[in-house]
C-alpha cells in the first residue's frame, strides 16, 4: 500500500482525499497556491508545499512544481481529483515517468476517452450504442436524406464549424428536411464562412444519466448505478440523485450493461463514469467517458455504502475489485452549494464567510472545505459545499434535503441555497419529470 | 397523523424530533426554559413557548405549563426526547387525560417497567432470563448457602440497604460463604444500621449490551439488533457501537428473540430498549427496559437506515410495524461529546464556544445543538453532542472515528473528545476487549 500521497488539488475534494487516507493510514501532502494558504486541505493534510501564485496555470497546472513537491516529500502516490490535472494525459505519463503512481488513468486511457472521436469510435466498437448520425461532414443534401431517412426522424442538423445554435436545425419529417439544410448551410456561411454540416439523431426530452463504475488492474469492472444529473444550467451540473426518477430495473440493468462492456473493452482502471443521454423512449446514447472522480459521487457512495476514494487507491495499488455491481437500496440527493447569486444569473461571490453553521443529523452528509471566517478566493470553481441527504425513498430525501436548506446558515456571501430551496418545491422536480432543459424555463423567485 | 408535536425537552434530542418532524409534514412546538432562549430547538421548531426559568422543576419537569403550552398552541401530540418526563408515568397520564397521545410508552407501561421488582417478575413470567438470586432478603445463613449452592458460584452477597460496595461481597466458592456473610452484615449493620442481605449470581466479566425493539399497537413487535453501551463511568455511557464486538449471530439470535418476547409479553408499543447483562460464558440477563428514545439510538439508525423518531411517531399514530427484524450489515460507533474536562476528572465545563467547527464527509453524522457563539449554561446535562461514524467494518469505524474526532473544533470550553481520541487508540478497546469494568483503570493521558 501506499505509504503517502500527494493530493493535486484544492477545497473539498483535496479534503475528501485526505480524510480517506488518514482512515486508511495513508500520509498525505497538500499542495495549494498563495491564494489558498488558509484553505482547510493545507491544514488537514499532513505536509504541505506552496506551488506558486493563484492563477490555476501557475499553480494547480504546473506539472513540474507539483513533481517537485511529490519527490521532495517522498509522495509514492499523486491523486488528481477531479478538474485541474485529473484527465491530463501528459500529467498521468509524467507521474509515471518518475516512478510516482498516478491514482487515475493511464495516458492512453485518457488520450482515447478524451478526445470525442475516438472515444466514439472505440464504444462502437465495444457494442455501446452511440448517438446515430453521419460520420463526419455530409457530402451532399441527398446523403443527409438517405442517412436520415436511415436512422429515423427526427434528426439534428448541425454546422461542423457551429456553435451557440448557428446553424443548427431540428427537422422533424422528411418534407422539411430540404428547406433546414438550405437554410441551415445560408445561416452557417454566413456566421463561419463555412457550410460543412453533419447530422446526429434528434434525442427526445434528453437526460443525462450517468453510470458509475470501478474496473480493477486486472480487466474486471462493475458497476455502482446511476446517477440523474438532468438538472444543468449551461452544462453545469446543479443537483443530481440516484436512482434516477426515469430509472427502470431493465433500463438500469441495460445501462449497467453497457457501462460495464466499455470499461472491460478497454481495460479501465480506477473508478470513472460512462455519461449517457437517454431519450422519452429509454434509448440510451454513450457521450462521454470520465477517467476520473466526479463531483456527485457521494451520492452513490451514500446508496451503497461504499467508499469510492477508498476503492480509488485500492484499485491502484493492484488490489482486485470484488466485481459485483450494485443496485441502490435508498435514495440519495445533492445540492451543489455554490458562491454563487441566484438573484443575480448565478454571478460568482466570492468574499469571506461571516458566519457558518451546518446541518446535521439523520441522513445528512456535508463534503466541504467552508469555514466561518473563510475567504473563498475569486480564482477558482465556485463550489464551496455539497450537501448530500439519504432516506428510504425518494419523496423523504426532498423533504429532507428541504430541512437541510433550511438549516444551512453560510452569511457574508450569496449562495446557490435559495436555489436549491426552491427547486426542491417545484412540481415537474419533485414529479421526477425533468430533463436537460429544465433549466431553460426555471424562473428564481 | 398528528398535525402539530410538542417537543418536551431540550438540546440535541429536541432538535432530532424537530428534524424528522419537518420531514414528515408535521409543525413543531418547543418549550424552553429562560437559559435556553438562545438554543436551537427554539430557533428551528415552529413555535416556542417559554415555561419558566433555569431549574428543570420549576421548567422541563412542570407537567402543569407543558400542557398548557400544547393547549395554547393547539398541539396534538408531545415528544418527550429521553430524560426529563419521557418515563413518568404520571406526565403520560395527564397528556391522555388531556386527549394529548403521549409518544412514548402508557402510564401503565411505565409503572411497570420503572420499577425494579415489578419489571423482574414480569420478565420472569414473560421466559426472559434475569439475574438469578434471592427472592427479598435472606431469612438465615442456611438459605443463603441452600440459594447460592442451588445457583452456583460465583455470587455476589448484597446490602439490601447499601450503596457505595459497602456490605457487598463477591464469593467464589462455597466455604468463603460464611466468612463473607458475617462480615458483609456486620459492616451493613455498622454503615446503615440494617443488615438486611440479598444475594445474586455474580456476574463475571459482564458487559452492557441492549437490544432495539420497536413494538405497534397491533401487539407485534421487532428488533433492530444490539448496542454495546459496555464502556461507562460511573454508570454514564460514553460511547456505544453496533455491532458489539463480543456478539456471535447466535447470541444476537437469542437475545434478540428475548428482547421481542418481553415487548410482546407486554403489549409494547414505540421504540424501547431491553438493557441485558452479558458474562464471559455469553449468558444474558435482563436488566431493564427504557420505555423511550436513547441517546444512543443513532448507531442502529446507521445500520439498519431507519429513522427511530419517524417510527415513534408512525406507530404512535396508529400506523403498523413491518415486524422485520434487522442485522446490522455495517459497523457504527458513538461518542458523546461532553462539555467535561477529562482532565480534570471530567467535570462539568460549561461556557461560551468561541470557536466550532465540525468534521464531515462519508460516514459522518453529528447531532448537537451547538454552534459558535453558544453558551452552553450550567444546568443541565453536560452532553453537547454526539458524533457518530459508519463504516463497513469496526477497524474502519475506528479509523473514521480517531480522524472525525481529530477534525472536530470546539474552543471556549473543555470537551471529552481527548479522551475519545484516546479511547480509539487503547489496545484493549481496539481489541473489542472491555466490559462495564473497563474505565476503573483508564488513565487519561
Amino acid at each position: 500500500m501506499f505509504k503517502k500521497i500527494l493530493i493535486a488539488n484544492r477545497g473539498e475534494i483535496a479534503l475528501r482525499v485526505i480524510r480517506t487516507c488518514k482512515e486508511m493510514g495513508i500520509k498525505t501532502v497538500a499542495v495549494y497556491s498563495k491564494a489558498d494558504a488558509e484553505s482547510l486541505h493545507v491544514r488537514f493534510a499532513d505536509e504541505a508545499v506552496c506551488i506558486g501564485p493563484a492563477p490555476s496555470n501557475e499553480s494547480y497546472l504546473k506539472m513540474d512544481r507539483i513533481i517537485a513537491a511529490a519527490e521532495i516529500t517522498n509522495a509514492d502516490a499523486i491523486h488528481p481529483g477531479y478538474g485541474f490535472l485529473s484527465e491530463n494525459a501528459k500529467f498521468s505519463k509524467l507521474c509515471e515517468e518518475h516512478d510516482i503512481k498516478f491514482i487515475g488513468a493511464s495516458e492512453e486511457m485518457i488520450s482515447k476517452m478524451g478526445d470525442k472521436a475516438t472515444a466514439k469510435a472505440t464504444m462502437i466498437a465495444a457494442g455501446v450504442p452511440c448517438i446515430p448520425g453521419s460520420e463526419g461532414i455530409l457530402e451532399s443534401y441527398e446523403e443527409a436524406e438517405k442517412i436520415a431517412v436511415d436512422m429515423g426522424f427526427p434528426v439534428m442538423l448541425k454546422a461542423t464549424a457551429g456553435g451557440g445554435g448557428k446553424g443548427m436545425r431540428a427537422v422533424w419529417n422528411k418534407e422539411d428536411l430540404k428547406p433546414a439544410w438550405d437554410s441551415a448551410r445560408m445561416e452557417a456561411k454566413a456566421s463561419f464562412g463555412n457550410d460543412g454540416m453533419y447530422m446526429e439523431k434528434l434525442i427526445e426530452e434528453p437526460r443525462h444519466i450517468e453510470i458509475q463504475i470501478v474496473g480493477d488492474s486486472f480487466g474486471k469492472a462493475c458497476h455502482l448505478s446511476e446517477r440523474d444529473c438532468s438538472v444543468q444550467r449551461r452544462h453545469q451540473k446543479l443537483t443530481e440523485e440516484t436512482p434516477s426518477p426515469f430509472m427502470t430495473d431493465e433500463l438500469r440493468d441495460a445501462m449497467g450493461e453497457a457501462a460495464v462492456k466499455a470499461a472491460e473493452y478497454i481495460k479501465y482502471e480506477g473508478a470513472g463514469t460512462v455519461e449517457f443521454l437517454v431519450d422519452k423512449h429509454r434509448n440510451f446514447y454513450f457521450m462521454e467517458m470520465n477517467t476520473r472522480i466526479q463531483v456527485e459521487h457521494p451520492i452513490t457512495e451514500e446508496v451503497v455504502d461504499y467508499d469510492l476514494i477508498r476503492e480509488q487507491i485500492l484499485v491502484a495499488a493492484g488490489v482486485p475489485i470484488s466485481g459485483k455491481n450494485y443496485t441502490p437500496q435508498l435514495h440519495s440527493i445533492e445540492c451543489r452549494i455554490n458562491a454563487e447569486d441566484p438573484h443575480k444569473n448565478f454571478r460568482p461571490s466570492p468574499g469571506k464567510i461571516t458566519s457558518y453553521h451546518e446541518p446535521g443529523g439523520h441522513g445528512v452528509r456535508i463534503d466541504t472545505h467552508a469555514y466561518a471566517g473563510y475567504t473563498i478566493p475569486p480564482n477558482y470553481d465556485s463550489m464551496i459545499a455539497k450537501l448530500i441527504v439519504t432516506a428510504q425513498t425518494r419523496e423523504e430525501a426532498i423533504n429532507k434535503m428541504k430541512r437541510a436548506l433550511d438549516e444551512y446558515i453560510i452569511e457574508g456571501i450569496k449562495t446557490t441555497i435559495p436555489f436549491h430551496r426552491q427547486l426542491m418545491d417545484h412540481p415537474d422536480y419533485v414529479a421526477g419529470n425533468y430533463t436537460t432543459k429544465f433549466m431553460e424555463d426555471f424562473e428564481i423567485k
